[in-house]
């Protein structure tokens, strides 16, 4: 079997790094083109990267030469990790072009037919692609922080129906991007505030969350309040929920639904998909970031501390991986699923 | 002016080292006995305790010979630092015996005739210990993370109204006490659980914002939901607070009711009180640990990011220093008060 | 095949937890029996331990009961994490009882027959256990620091002599075991000493790099000096090493001794033995801990910035796995070593 | 009295801030001035600064408007914090216009005629600005790690003479600026290498430990190898060092040396200036960097561990500030001796 040939788009970037680390040797996919500003274009990755992944980088990825981000490079799938600030006209350029699109940088996520996708929650919305108008297509990837919020309410939206939800958030370093936070700002601190994710986080799962008629997606009424800090942890966000259900239920049922939720993915037994996409855990200490980030090669949300809320019905916290489950890795397995789907061909 | 001679009931542990470094000529009180475990009595303090106080310990002090945490110490009044498994009894027998007890423990918090005290937030309550039977008489402190909550919560409460608040704390280190947390568990990590914490936020507030008929508290009705987590710093904890209030007010007039706050604490000049207990600050970013945890003698409550709630009316963010305000600092300040009202005469 | 039933004894400490960690589907080797101290006995594992891996806990391992450390446990061969308080008297018990001892704890370390083994460095000096008058043999791992030193050192010791060398270590927390240091004392911090560690260091390599006569060691004369510090890195030992050797070589010679680098463990491929011991990286930024601990399983050792010096001749930088390499995984590679050469028919 | 009008060149930087933070109520100086880069120019200083100092920025420094670096400002006296990559012809340029210069960059600290000042070891080669061309006059800071240990070193020096030391550093985040090293390169780690760090340790010393004869300099023969690391620590950089010594002495002579030691700043009772520029402790575990960064207004060296070493003569460990006696301190303590010998008249 022939695999695909993918580019990277920001592959020195902290998100760029990441899909080199887990696109190395995949199944499916493989990298044959690697982007960055103009200034390390015609210079070998292994030179100019700043690497900060913690296992050595493979050497055929570091012999290779750096381009320029423009549609003229060898792949027909790109992920991008480029920088909000440019990401929005190059990507456009890419898909117009024929390239197929895997973003994780906000500026298209709001865009009418383009899915906010993440594959155990919204696989139908992919059906959105076939409204774009041009050759190539966009998937974004949701915000590092919605992406495990939303996939551990999915299961319980389903069930018993979400009216409200509270959610704070205390996020991991990663996030920033390289070089992202100045040690001198976070050592021995907290600082409790992130630009722009607030908004993102009571936004995006109404997205996500909705119904796909076919044509458009048809939004549900949801109260969302979001608080975002910056802790000082390197991978993992931490996000502590509360939430008010339609349907009264009890402790297990809640718990048996994260436990039995399975989707398309493990269906598909996609590479990169966990083989559970949820993990409770009955220990009141649980889930951390530095013991549980790992889990499932980084790919599952982990739930704990179930418990009655004197506020709202229940609170409970959460882990995910940010820079694998909400970030490279979601967006590989995205494009394994439209690769399953014959979205490729 | 002859100075009061005080005691500390366990001396080395991380709360007694802090009373130490505060009294450490102070205008009113003397240091003038030192108790810990048995197996330290007779030792010297300096060679006994594990210093982790960022100053030089006074040589004085370090002089002093430890004793057994026994009342037949050369002193009047007490401050307690003793762990929660020993200082119900101990504390016990001190009053009996005619020593004022300021306690930083939370065995007596919900003794009948015990103040909850913050000085500028509830002195009136230290009428309840003319009811108490012991010829010495305790006074306790709240918990770290309550002292700063209650602090920014009762002008809002006084002026509007407060029907309901939802909190999540980001916890210092010192909160555990020495050696408390293991550096295993909390390097590149957050905890998402403190023992017991959760409940003493959610019923401590009820206590201190009662009203006193001059005989017995009246609780108020407010609902309270908490969720707390230890996080990597060293001194400071941060909260996270939403709140519903009875009168719709503009965000001018919350900033107005914290910035015009003023106590008894502040008009009497006592030696430990901030000159103002509550400080906001415009900026995003602020409040931080590292940043503000030292303000006005580490002993205000600073507060950030007023803003509208999706949910609640408000959220905002406040720090206090855990270990001075929320401990020692706090302890040290009642007693000022209760010297200045002539309850050590 | 069947496996060789082992024990863990100190099984709760951060050594103990490692054992655990690397012996789970070991190829030659089952888990039988797990010890504490008395107060554990009887308690299932995973209700006991407070597991700081980054790994999840064995289900099967969590359902074992814990034993007292008492030589009536079912398994041949024994890893021993204990603590050193203890160790001494309870692995001499469970050697007269006919168990094999792999020891890393320091008790024993300077006993007449008792081999200081690096599999890699010293594999010869196995003879010694011969010697041994118990039933059970007992072999032990050098200190943390002291393995990743003499890997590097020996090669370069074999080929130009080493008359003098001068190191500064800066050593991870898991070295210190659980709870070990406090994070009071840590964050933010350098402890620039750490008990009983430059004595082990200056003495160690001694006996390690003797010569094995069929009869007893031959020590060599060496010059060393050592300096201990603890850093805020949760696993991986930073060394500093400058070195006067008897032979001048040119920069390349010492870098093709390490490249060039094999041993026993290799040619018998045995399981947890690192396919290349010693790797060298040119990058000026390298070794550092958290990119390089885990290289090669954490059981090879890296080194970097080998240049000239105004004092010694060279000066280069090694890192290495304290708890892998440095303890429980070389412990395991040491019996796997045994179990190949039949000493454990 | 009058104050003598100071700017601060490369005001927004972290020895910028810091030098803002020691001068607001100096009792000599009076800051005019701030100028930063020319996208600065014009905005108040408040508004632009990321201000990273434990303590809150004075309102009136934070209503100055930031000026270009430009030689046109309202002082008498510069202080440069300015990055090495420009602060060359900037200095250069202020000092042909007849501003006295007192620069923390390394540019000119080799110029024949400007003296590398530490105020405590080398105050005597404040001569050497007699033969500066300009109008204003250059003097320059050693490296911040270098200030630290020449100042532990010169008694020693001066009493039994020096003939070679060997020195490793693990040196604070502060050191490397602001935003300077990033989060995710040190959480969990150490970098052994600071990019021409050994360079400076290397040969500074040479010059600040020289005679001055009245007209040049002559450099003493001391052979010195240096290792340097940067950890995760905030403020404060440790030093071990290793020393042979010309006479052979004993360490009660050693610690005599440090402990009586004073010179013109103590004399002179200059503001800045420590009570005691060398504080020996005895505990094993000190010094470290956050017990005793701060000591003496973080404008003393602490030492600590001396003890005799298997290859040197001696070793013990050094910890000095470096962004106030290694920067920002050191260079206003230079000023307050320069203003007191009439240099500013």
């Amino acid at each position: 079997m022939e695999k695909i040939k993918v580019g990277i788009l920001g592959s020195t970037g902290s998100v760029g790094q990441k899909f080199i680390q887990l696109l190395t040797s995949h199944p499916y996919f493989e990298i044959t083109a690697l982007t960055a500003s103009e200034k390390s274009a015609g210079i070998a990755y292994g030179e100019r990267v700043n690497w900060i992944q913690d296992t050595i980088l493979d050497k055929k990825i570091a012999n290779i030469k750096i381009q320029n981000s423009i549609p003229n490079i060898d792949c027909q799938v790109v992920f991008s990790g480029l920088d909000s600030s440019v990401a929005g006209e190059i990507e456009t350029d890419f898909a117009s072009m024929g390239y197929h699109v895997i973003s994780n940088s906000k500026n298209h996520r709001w865009d009418e037919n383009v899915p906010l996708l993440i594959p155990e929650v919204n696989h139908e919305h992919l059906g959105l692609i076939n409204h774009q108008q041009s050759l190539g297509k966009i998937v974004t990837n949701p915000n590092c922080s919605t992406i495990g919020l939303v996939m551990a309410l999915k299961p319980l939206n389903d069930r018993f129906g979400i009216s409200e939800f509270n959610v704070v958030t205390m996020q991991a370093l990663s996030g920033a991007g390289y070089p992202g936070v100045s040690s001198l700002k976070i050592i021995d601190n907290v600082i409790p505030f992130i630009d722009g994710e607030e908004e993102k986080i009571e936004k995006e799962p109404l997205k996500i969350l909705s119904k796909y008629d076919g044509n458009k997606l048809i939004f549900p009424h949801i109260n969302i309040s979001a608080q975002c800090n910056r802790v000082n942890v390197i991978d993992g966000h931490i996000e502590l929920i509360q939430i008010r259900l339609i349907d009264k239920v009890k402790e297990s049922e809640v718990i048996d639904a994260w436990d039995t939720f399975r989707s398309i993915p493990q269906e598909l037994r996609l590479p990169m998909a966990p083989q559970k996409p949820l993990y409770y855990f009955d220990s009141e200490e649980l889930p951390q970031p530095r013991i549980l980030r790992n889990i499932d090669k980084g790919m599952a949300v982990s739930i704990g501390r179930l418990r009655k809320c004197n506020i709202f019905d229940y609170k409970f916290v959460i882990l995910s991986h940010n820079t694998i489950r909400g970030a490279a890795g979601g967006a590989i397995l995205s494009a394994e699923l439209m690769y399953e789907k014959g979205l490729f061909n």
